[in-house]
């Protein structure tokens, strides 16, 4: 890979380039250890602040009433369940065991259910849908369980249906790039397997290590590459979906065009396991890209940041896969939580992580080379940063994936995944913090919230929103609530761009959907699950 | 643009190249007038065969019942639709002015309807439903009346929804590339718009300057650019649609990341209008390219066909906009309806046409320099032909676009579009083949079936069959079907890829979807439109 200097000589540009080529040397250098610091695996450390401590959901946030049109879990339908699944396929009454379960990976959300059933096949899954359809039984179908809403765990006493025992690989078409899958297959370990194939999946996220596929679908996670690759609405070719009532929707197309009716399949993705469980994936995998490259810029304005994105969607095209943003709040975060402490020599309100894939590394480089050159001159970009290898790359990439973590270790923070018109977004940031100021909870030394972060994927127009608080607190909850959902709508812009509803967001949508669009979807829902077993309590609003 | 000589010499190829490239040179040079012949639009020219001696659906394919739960159209109701949409917005008693509406523009299918409806605006559209599905009249949705199997034409009384007055562009932002309009905008009008903004539809087809792009969106159209922009469901950001009571959807979302409900406007996307009326659209338009090439190979082989199909995802990758292919067959049908005759001065028993897109034209030629220098050296391409401005770019194109055209001066044709994994697809064509030989109507002077003709998608396992035949024969069509569709379903294949279902397939479904799939499909009709006023008699199997 060539550096901005190297290039920079090579294309004989001027002193400023060249100073800032030299800048951007030393500070790959000291980039570099990063990957040490926040390497580890994201969920992975989560889990070990969990404890048993952690409050029950109804408890946290009162107002749940359980539907008592369910039926309490007995011994007979334990003894039926083993019939199954088998004696080993299920967790039952032992607390230690259902903890993990019961619990979101934030320790945000924890419900009561005693039992967890492991289905090996698509076959076990119709059974025992079947069986909690007729006796009433509610569900939560879990994935890796890695969302950020709460969406997979129970509320109160729902059985947790885990897919994680259902992880194989069923086919692949090399010409193609088609992958079929079972839903339980970790997207890391398929992005691995694929890798040796010359492929890679088409979505990439932090807890890439830890979500199953199945739930990248039920959830439509958006993540990293969405801007290059799309989404999974044009991406998955076919499902797999078991219904509430046990009926196997076979939809396991391999075929990029077929328009033979309703595009059923396309329902369940993103229905947070509302309507039916994804227990088979067919998916478009894209060749993986023989060249890799990461810059992160240094900028003065989110003015800036926008110039580069339009820039680079000229210049980069065909080959840019991310283009992320975060503020120096974001970083000062990151900071706070990990050494050591500097990425480039100076700090910059914003910064831009670009990432290249292609197929030809001398010409890639040379279109980084240019674009960066260009943003240097025209003084969009204040400094530039290239890695120069995997291990450079993975630092950076780290960088982004890291702040998440660094919140987390946070006393309490307010977090939000918003979507709106490009030029819209950053305002959204500034507006808030004034607002937080003016209601008197931000900018004094004792005031609750520490700070108001912002980082995400400007090419989606979505913003990660984030409000680090000494502690949870009344008056600062609603001083948010429902400003900034009255600020996204204004806006057009979507109160839960990724990290859907579960049971966070359900009773906001109307913040973001028409009356209309809303009772449409209960009768959707109401049709396919008239009992209501799957998932309740989330996803769409209870009045 | 380099012609693949500059490049070999440039490369200091060997012998065998410089003389296939001296071939090449003298053959686009022969290619160019085509252009001139097959230039002029297809859809007008075609519109030309057009009489009124074509006979109605319900003459020529027996078996249509009028469903006598619809009301025949009365004088009040013509006097109630004036008052929405006003004396000029409509069409009524005019057989001349009817005919275009009532007929498919292949002369195969011709209702009887009345009354054609020209809705300005939504709100007419809704008023308009709202009436009818109230009095129980039946509305066939109708765009660009471009379809093939008959979905935008009535099939008894039903009166035309037209949506040709709404034309509006309602906005486009130039940051994020994202474009809404009415659904009446002609596809190309849109292209040509977007092309002054430096973007492009992130479709193309045939019959890009009659279809509308609600049509694309009712109908899933794929075309020729699915392989490089991916499919509507993914491209499509939100649509606003009118259910059959008059309901209007709002669901005209601008944003890329939106995860706030079921994404009921997917339901919509290859509805060929049965549960409600797209209106309007938001769409993510691609950067247009500045670069475009185009080649064009002969090939011994299919084999050799998915070897070069393979090569081009490794070696031309995030430059490749589309793969096509066709046998000889195709080409000697194109030649017996147009001249010039030769394209390359050889003839192959396959031809790929290749192009690529990109930001930068010294990358872009060279990347394919070295992928056709490739396919040269490793027998698989044994000549080549590559474009060497704008006109020839378009000569090339338009002769993968005549195979329509000339099929349609044939007596008669049967038309099949189906997909299924990429190493079967030929296979089928083959297969039929000799099928048509042993059953004794193909490969005699005296044979009704002239030949068989294949071309189409290999990027997305799309193939187009067609059976060129003197006449419409009962003993031709029964040895083609169901046995053609067995195959598909065999090969886990689509009998409808991309031209849908209309009334020409909607009975073959069976083929392709579980008798779960159709079952959830007609409750889904059922519950959007309970009257079934909306395109009646199609779609999905009656039975």
């Amino acid at each position: 890979m060539h550096s901005v200097r190297s290039a920079a000589a090579r294309l004989r540009v001027g002193s400023r380039m060249a100073v800032t080529a030299a800048t951007v040397a030393n500070n790959v250098k000291a980039a570099a250890p990063l990957r040490t610091v926040v390497g580890q695996p994201l969920f992975n450390s989560a889990r070990l602040y969990a404890t048993k401590s952690v409050p029950y959901t109804v408890d946290k946030f009162p107002g749940y009433n359980r539907n008592e049109n369910f039926k309490k879990l007995t011994e007979e339908d334990v003894h039926y369940f083993k019939s199954i699944v088998g004696d080993n396929g299920l967790i039952y009454n032992n607390e230690d065991d259902l903890f993990a379960f019961n619990t979101d990976w934030m320790n945000k959300f924890r419900g009561k259910s005693q039992l967890v059933l492991k289905p090996k096949n698509t076959q076990q899954v119709s059974d025992i849908l079947k069986y909690c359809n007729e006796q009433k039984l509610a569900v939560v179908p879990q994935g890796g369980n890695t969302g950020l809403v709460g969406g997979s765990v129970p509320v109160f006493d729902e059985i947790v249906l885990s897919l994680q025992g259902m992880n194989r690989i069923r086919g692949f078409d090399s010409v193609s790039g088609i992958l079929t899958c079972d839903a339980g297959c970790v997207l890391e370990v398929l992005d691995n397997w694929l890798a040796e194939k010359g492929y890679m999946m088409p979505l990439d996220l932090g807890a890439k290590g830890s979500c199953h596929i199945g739930g990248n679908i039920a959830t439509n996670a958006g993540g990293l590459r969405l801007l290059r690759y799309g989404s999974l609405h044009g991406t998955v070719l076919g499902l797999e979906v078991v219904l509430p009532d046990g009926t196997i929707l076979d939809n396991m197309s391999t075929l990029r065009k077929d328009n033979t009716g309703y595009d059923l399949k396309q329902l369940f993705i993103g229905s947070e396991g509302t309507i039916g469980v994804v227990t088979g994936v067919s998916i478009l995998t894209p060749h993986r890209s023989k060249a890799v490259n990461v810059a992160l810029l240094g900028l003065e304005s989110f003015e800036d940041v926008q110039k580069a994105f339009k820039q680079s969607r000229t210049e980069l095209s065909e080959i840019l896969s991310a283009f992320e943003f975060w503020d120096n709040n974001a970083l000062q975060m990151f900071k706070k939580h990990a050494t050591p402490k500097a990425v480039m020599e100076n700090e910059f309100p914003f910064y831009v992580l670009i990432e290249t894939s292609g197929s030809n590394k001398d010409h890639d480089d040379e279109k980084l080379t240019t674009y960066l050159e260009n943003m240097m001159t025209d003084g969009v970009a204040q400094d530039g940063v290239v890695a120069q290898d995997e291990t450079q790359i993975r630092s950076l990439w780290s960088l982004r994936e890291g702040f998440t973590e660094a919140l987390g270790k946070e006393p309490a923070v307010y977090k939000y995944d918003i979507s709106m018109p490009v030029p819209k977004i950053y305002e959204c940031v500034e507006d808030m913090r004034q607002h937080l100021r003016d209601g008197g909870v931000f900018g004094q030394e004792d005031s609750p919230v520490t700070d108001v972060v912002a980082y995400g994927h400007v090419g989606d127009g979505n913003l990660h929103l984030n409000i680090a608080a000494k502690r949870l607190d009344p008056k600062t909850a609603s001083l948010i609530e429902p400003y900034l959902f009255e600020w996204v709508s204004k806006h057009q812009g979507s109160i839960s761009a990724e990290h859907g509803l579960g049971v966070a967001k359900n009773e906001f949508l109307g913040y973001s959907k028409s009356p209309v669009m809303i009772k449409l979807m209960k009768t959707m829902k109401n049709m396919l699950d008239p009992n209501g077993i799957l998932n309740p309590y989330k996803y769409l609003p209870s009045s």
